[in-house]
């Protein structure tokens, strides 16, 4: 143990770390060993609780857990188990089975450990940024919970993404790096953008954002990073882009459809420092970002997706040495 | 080992026990020191086969088997194989691609143990009172075979509840547990409620039924239980009292909606000895029992759905010892 | 190890064995003592993708990398994960949310060995007979692939099947092997068909086909047989017979529908040396082939499904030595 990390009870943001910068040393270390602690999770089991699909998450975290020795059971909850009832005092005549005040409950008795995936509605912004599911049930279980994503964040992707900033930056720079919002024909989750942004802030980066006018995230993961309306000058000089689609926190969920020339090149990076190009995946190829890039020699998609283990597997070692 | 269950070569109902007395004491014994026979399920399998959606089941029969040492394989046979065939001679021209003669024994080969569940159509009361799925798939796989909740039966769940009732008793007095029916809107298999009557007729306990009239169980299950159809009455000094609901057995299916009266609240607990509300989950709150009793401190849902895991896990052990 | 297996890198076809018969004898010996390279798979994972369901081939790729020592994540990636887009420079503007090219690559830095699951369309035969799917996962993904049934092949059945056959055969005769086309009433894929030709036509057999004229496999998988378009003249003198359906290859994926007097019965068999029933499971009983054939003292069709354990065992244990 590196130390400091004794207090991590719960992994939903970055403020669930005492340190961002030991935590990326720490993962850095166990990638280079991942076995080394496989005693820690002896007789541990992680429960990973979808309520969406998941593809890196549902691996790379179950691969986390296995390193460190710890048993893992996988429940799609809306496939495989109940409908989920989610008001407090709810008469319960309707479609939904089991309150989730039961449920959390109950799953909290069979793990040491649970990982939760909930996708927000995108419909009633207060609702999905009270992050009602989640908290309610990290309120009625009685473990530490990991976020597999929630509404509003996603500290996994976070985490990883700085990993491999960390492993790819140039020892001499302070590396610039630019979250740029990305065309997309859906409406997503500002999840992985928020988190971005909210982990970016607390490193050692110079971090700007850039989207069209109106669309920006919720100001408070933003707050203190320089946002910039026009994509070329905010892309100057930059180290790492990291692209990424969002529907509108202003409008609540609503696709932004004018976008279209915010599809980055080849060409629009020429004025950056031979930039990184970071996505968190799934992408839509063509849509939100070309071929040429994604498969481009500074693509650094496939090296984010590989520390999704590691990132999963610091915050497992951490949760594991403070319950154990 | 407590002795006296070399026998146990199938788990689903209480007549497989030699001992529910002896069964309790050595599930009590193994949740003191869960990981005490980790060797016994070295290089064996349990595949838990489910046709229905499972929550408490799936997961702490999971943690159950992984307890001992055992390595688990989870088919939800509907979705992830092949949809089923029972009759036998059937012509195979329809919809369903594999008859159970084959799946029964192929997935036998896989495993060394295999759990089932299969809940009841509720149409035809001789159909899914035959236990016609469990007793083929019995009979046509080649090792012991768990109930995870049969048409009739949920033996696993009437175990754990044995086990909290014993661990809840006052040591002077021969509690009195009395199981009233609950009001419900959809049609609910009686399965739990036939389970629970036939365990307390065999535990060391007053056993009561209360329910409406002509919503009378399977005379089969509780005969020599006291039944009385005034629900105050019936509460008269209760230490235990085991809220359920289920469709009518008389017209098979058929839900009781005149039933509104019978939902409990705490007032209608005072004439009992501070009874403690027991439910088997999930659980539809304000509907079948009000958030003031499931939520309050004579509640034990949740030591209930914690037990599954030792009621799974000494059951498993019996058998682990029987065949290997 | 028996030596001479060092090379093999995936598993697609019988062409990526140097040799069926040293396979054949090593599966055997494992069979007799499957914990014997537990240590092979310490900290490896192995991966089953299904885009289709399946039950055989789940399970015992499952206990096959258990008694090998290695972990298992199962994902059926069409429900738990994303909808995968397949072609090259696809404007992702539909329904596919992520392109095989990342997610077979991704799902590649989480497992060291990988088995994928893809049925034909059987619309295209060109398609399909480019194992387009399998192919492109092939070359995304960086870690060595186990076909688990493709569009034209399932060598693991085939494995299986001549394992069964090796076990059944008199030691003083060449057996006589008898593939015959079976009567069906949905497009099934000739995969299992092609892949078992293809088997016999490297093993010590003497191997006949027999199906109604014009509906031949793939000349390329049966090159080298004796194709005789009398069943019962096929039959003559047999020592095993494969039963097994398949659509049309020659006017692509259709139904033959003429073929009522190709299902088997015992008067059909007196001429056959008392031979041996097979097939691959799940079979349509009475439409495919009678319960008379099926549970008759020669069936083979269990036993052919316990040796996909073997088969899967002794494929992961030739990779996994080739990769630790």
């Amino acid at each position: 143990m590196l130390g400091g990390y004794k207090k991590m009870k719960q992994f939903i943001s970055v403020n669930d770390l005492p340190s961002v910068e030991k935590i990326i040393k720490e993962a850095i270390t166990i990638k280079n060993d991942p076995y080394s602690y496989a005693h820690l999770g002896k007789n541990k089991t992680l429960g990973l609780i979808f309520m969406n699909p998941s593809l890196r998450t549902r691996m790379s975290t179950q691969k986390a857990a296995v390193n460190l020795g710890m048993q893992v059971m996988v429940l799609n909850i809306d496939k495989e188990a109940w409908a989920l009832e989610f008001n407090d005092g709810a008469i319960m005549n309707g479609t939904n089975v089991e309150h989730i005040k039961d449920a959390a409950a109950v799953m909290g008795m069979y793990c040491d450990i649970i990982g939760l995936r909930s996708f927000p509605g995108l419909i009633n912004k207060d609702l999905d940024y009270s992050e009602y599911i989640l908290n309610k049930f990290i309120s009625y279980t009685m473990v530490p919970v990991i976020s597999l994503e929630s509404a509003t964040l996603h500290p996994l992707q976070s985490l990883a993404d700085l990993i491999t900033i960390e492993e790819h930056k140039s020892t001499l720079l302070k590396p610039k790096v630019v979250l740029t919002w990305a065309p997309h024909i859906k409406a997503l989750p500002q999840a992985v953008a928020n988190s971005f942004s909210e982990w970016m802030l607390k490193a050692n980066v110079e971090f700007i954002i850039t989207h069209p006018e109106g669309m920006n995230l919720n100001p408070k993961y933003t707050e203190g990073a320089k946002i910039i309306y026009q994509q070329e000058e905010a892309l100057q000089d930059a180290d790492f882009i990291y692209i990424k689609n969002w529907s509108s926190f202003n409008n609540y969920g609503q696709v932004y459809d004018q976008g279209e020339q915010w599809l980055l090149n080849k060409d629009k990076l020429r004025q950056t420092r031979n930039a990184k190009i970071m996505h968190c995946l799934p992408v839509r190829r063509n849509v939100e970002v070309p071929d040429e890039l994604l498969d481009g020699p500074n693509s650094l998609i496939l090296e984010q997706a590989n520390n999704r283990i590691y990132a999963a597997q610091v915050v497992l070692k951490n949760i594991l040495e403070n319950i154990s």
